[in-house]
């Protein structure tokens, strides 16, 4: 027999609140339905988290953290700036529309972060403007992009992004004209300075 | 006594129906409402729309035509393109914050454009894409701008504008972090190769 530790028990809520979320959305499941899936009594998830939105945080820092972890690892491997840039914001295209786009449940777990947790999600697009940052800095230091203001540049990437990360705008988007994302990343990379 | 033409009786509709829309919001709207206040009766209102969503899509033509218009005159006027092209940006801003960010009916007017109508907003956004690209080619013919293909840099500018251009990413992005709409201008400018 296990012993159960208690960062044991709050990843085991995590893991089946999101699957409850998944499966039925986040408005129609409880801290009670969390709470049969576990065997536990609602009381004791209680001692884990002190709300559903607490959970809900949790389960989205999770999502978003996937995502964060794939764009650092992209900023530390080796490779031209440039190169990795197109890489990161590929990566980040793609994960978040895999992620959120094409799934009605997910929608309204954006939507709830969009509406009611912004901090869930201007804390994640601080981490990602981070990472894009530090590539900037490196092809800036190494000659390869003529970049002043790294930060400023790092949110105009972003920004000029947005239909590619943003995954209301993914959504809203998919089928509509406008730019590949290879073009995008070439517009990007030129306002960068980078030589082709 | 004025003798009303059929083309005043479109416009009066559109007025009023504005109006309402404005007042009380579009779901809330009936066209016996607007019946009501031009002192027609519902039937003579649908000689001139086949339905409410017709009204809508008339007074969202207008909306949008409006920023169309002031786009396209600046494509058409004196001075550099990039100059040019920084002053139709900003007015698409300024003129998209004013009409449809800090009202909930207005709010409610963009919700509708974008589930339910939106050949409006494809249409508004290609004549938009095409006054920008109008400017590029400008910029491409008297060299001040370093592009290959004019409509896939249009597209680009208008994709790293969303943020700047998009009613709801307007509403949404307002109190956020981000580049100020001077510093992505000069991100895009770059991105065409614009000497500063």
């Amino acid at each position: 027999m296990t012993l159960i530790t208690e960062p044991d028990t709050r990843e085991r809520i995590l893991l089946v609140a999101e699957r409850l979320f998944r499966q039925i959305g986040y408005r129609k499941t409880t801290v009670a339905d969390m709470a049969k899936e576990l065997r536990m009594s609602p009381a004791n998830v209680y001692r884990f988290f002190d709300s559903k939105k607490a959970i809900y945080e949790g389960v989205a820092r999770g999502l978003v953290g996937e995502v964060e972890a794939a764009a650092q690892a992209i900023e530390k491997a080796e490779g031209s700036p440039a190169t990795r840039l197109r890489e990161m914001m590929t990566t980040i295209n793609r994960m978040n529309t895999e992620r959120y786009v094409g799934d009605a449940k997910m929608h309204e777990m954006v939507e709830i972060a969009v509406d009611e947790n912004w901090h869930v999600c201007i804390a994640h697009m601080q981490v990602i403007t981070e990472s894009i940052a530090g590539v900037i800095a490196q092809g800036a230091a190494s000659g390869e992009f003529h970049v002043t203001d790294v930060l400023t540049a790092a949110l105009c990437v972003c920004t000029a992004m947005m239909r590619f990360f943003h995954p209301q705008m993914i959504a809203q988007c998919a089928d509509k004209q406008g730019p590949t994302i290879d073009h995008q990343i070439d517009f990007v990379l030129a306002g960068l300075g980078s030589r082709k």
